[in-house]
């Protein structure tokens, strides 16, 4: 399990956006080598949605609390990012609009990279960056060997044959990092090791509650493969009732109609619909347990992460990013089916609150993130400035 | 009407990819400065479709023809494409598979222009092209500054406040190309003089055909815009039989189950569905005229280009490029509305169907179009040598 904490960084092969067929003119960046000089960070979020985002966006999400972290720790970080965005750091918006509908559309993200890019030129003719850390889709990765700056690439997604043929073509123009080990596994032959930094929580911002409710907790996306209604059949098992929390999407209604709803008892069973804010962290922190019966390969789970700050352990089958947050017997169980859910749900008072709260404080939490990325950056930023070094 | 002829040339404004502030190498694009000597030509093709399209692909037609027409010409023509493609040019196809289905998907677009790039300036390390050609969505051109080859990009759509706030921000990165001048009328202020080069047909392929069959042609999308149901009533007033050819796309069933089936008798009103290849070049050439009763600024309109190659003359409202394509008297006739259009069938006689396939020769056939890209590029490289030169 150790592939979510910052000891896996020596994995980690240091890539660069350096070409060496093309004229190079001496790297500002020199000046960082010595480790503990703060960073010049280009933090390069994507067009679609605002930072910090207003509903929905989970790369957002990370990329306001890892730059929240890293102006904390004394780097000067620009955030280059959607209108609407709010930072402590430095904010440059580009496009006019978000595009929340529109993701992935060219358009919008080659505009987006373009202006970023050239944003990030006109500062290199003064100070300059040490560093892009890039999470907007395909543009700055393909096109990272036409900018001086090295760049750090953030792997939000699953690995399919589409984009892993598009990762392998174009991995070595920057540094690549997953968010677990499980997402890194289905990578493509040939990419070579990457190492897994976890998507960072504020940890301080949810309570621990070491005396339980008797309620288990269910949250998600109404769809077969967060498995809500393999949730219920668990719970009503074990005789211990559910709480089921999340949002009915267009296109989830009908299976919602069909496996979940008849369900819906009021006591045993009780579904409450999309929960934000304080009343979502108060029914993660007072849940005996999380219940995650997922069929489908996640490269992370925030909600687990969520739950575990709160001190409430998590049940999971061995799918995806489970296998690394839940730790057998110290953050929750891993269980092959409902049946075995159920039993879990009975040995869930042999697991300690705390015990849930300190591991994912020292994986997960934003400083701990925020110090692995740092790390990486500065690789990153030696090896580039060893790389000028032999060439000028 | 001279928008479209290669003396609108003159107009144009040269930008260069070259950005005085980035490195320069001397261009070896400087020994094509003297008029006459073959260029080397990267011809970059759209990701989404082969070239030449096996069904619909506006563009990768015109790539096809565009190209055939330059090698025919002594230029060394390579052309950097989607897989499935064939052309007397060099071929270099980049992705493993045609994307039809997902164009504008920002993964493949930047994967295949980064993957263009790459393969454009390996030869650059041996002879090097002179320009390339981009008619590949966004990414080209938004990057283009970050490659030494300068870039003559071919505006093949509508501008929409999105894409004209992207071309605002870029175009000075490369040589913009309209279609029409009634595509460039809807630029945004600010983008400064565009020529317009027509798309190319190669005339040689269509019949001229000066005693015509008793019937009027409509061919298009079954859609408001293309008014099929206004060809409808201007036929039936003028008292002529009218032919109705086009395919039925996903979503248009409704409109032509409501406005189009029930006129459809057979005789007055016949349908024939998709036609291709011969059948569809009879059908033109033996037509009276051929009616656009259209409501929309289409950028261009090949089927008129395609009936005037057959000698048939086009009724059309006065949108988009039909204002340029139809002179009135001599191609066709421009007209307000239905009843406008019934009364000028009665004067179609007056049209010689030879002036017709004169003027289409003149202004559009495959080698007057290569001709005037060709005096474009040679514009381009001329001032990138110049700048070059300046510069070292």
């Amino acid at each position: 399990m150790t592939a979510l904490s910052g000891s896996s960084l020596p994995e980690l092969t240091v890539r660069t956006a350096w070409d060496s067929t093309r004229p190079l003119v001496p790297l500002t960046a020199a000046r960082v080598m010595r480790s503990g000089r703060p960073l010049r960070i280009a933090m390069l979020a994507p067009p679609w949605i605002a930072v910090p985002p207003p509903g929905y966006g989970g790369v957002e999400e990370v990329v306001s609390v890892l730059t929240e972290a890293l102006v904390r720790r004394g780097h000067s970080v620009t955030l280059f990012c959607a209108p609407g965005s709010a930072s402590s750091a430095t904010v440059v918006t580009l496009l006019d609009e978000t595009h929340p509908d529109e993701i992935e559309r060219s358009l919008y993200e080659v505009d987006h990279v373009a202006r970023a890019f050239e944003a990030i030129e006109l500062v290199e003719d003064g100070d300059g960056f040490d560093v892009i850390h890039d999470h907007c889709g395909f543009t700055a990765l393909a096109m990272a060997d036409r900018i001086h700056t090295p760049i750090v690439h953030t792997l939000h997604g699953q690995f399919t044959p589409s984009t892993a043929a598009f990762y392998l073509r174009h991995a070595a123009k920057a540094t690549l990092v997953g968010i677990s080990r499980a997402q890194l596994a289905s990578a493509p032959p040939g990419l070579g090791p990457i190492a897994a930094i976890p998507n960072p929580l504020d940890v301080s911002g949810w309570q621990l509650v070491e005396h339980k409710d008797d309620y288990l907790l269910w949250i998600g996306r109404m769809t077969p493969e967060k498995g809500p209604h393999r949730a219920i059949a668990a719970a009503r098992a074990a005789g211990v009732p559910l709480v089921l929390a999340g949002v009915i999407q267009p296109g989830q209604r009908a299976f919602f109609e069909r496996e979940v709803a008849p369900q819906i008892d009021g006591t045993r069973v009780r579904f409450v619909g999309e929960v934000a804010g304080s009343a979502k962290r108060l029914l993660f922190a007072h849940a005996r347990g999380l219940l995650m019966p997922i069929r489908w390969d996640e490269p992370f789970g925030m909600v687990m992460v969520e739950a575990l700050a709160c001190g409430t352990p998590v049940i999971a089958f061995p799918e995806g990013a489970a296998r690394e947050l839940v730790v057998e017997g110290r953050t929750g169980f891993l269980v092959e089916d409902e049946r075995a859910m159920a039993a879990a749900v009975g040995r869930l008072d042999t697991i300690a609150a705390r015990d849930c709260r300190n591991w994912v404080t020292r994986h997960c939490d934003l400083d701990v993130v925020a110090a692995a990325y740092e790390r990486t950056y500065r690789s990153v930023v030696r090896e580039s400035s060893a790389m000028t070094a032999a060439l000028v």
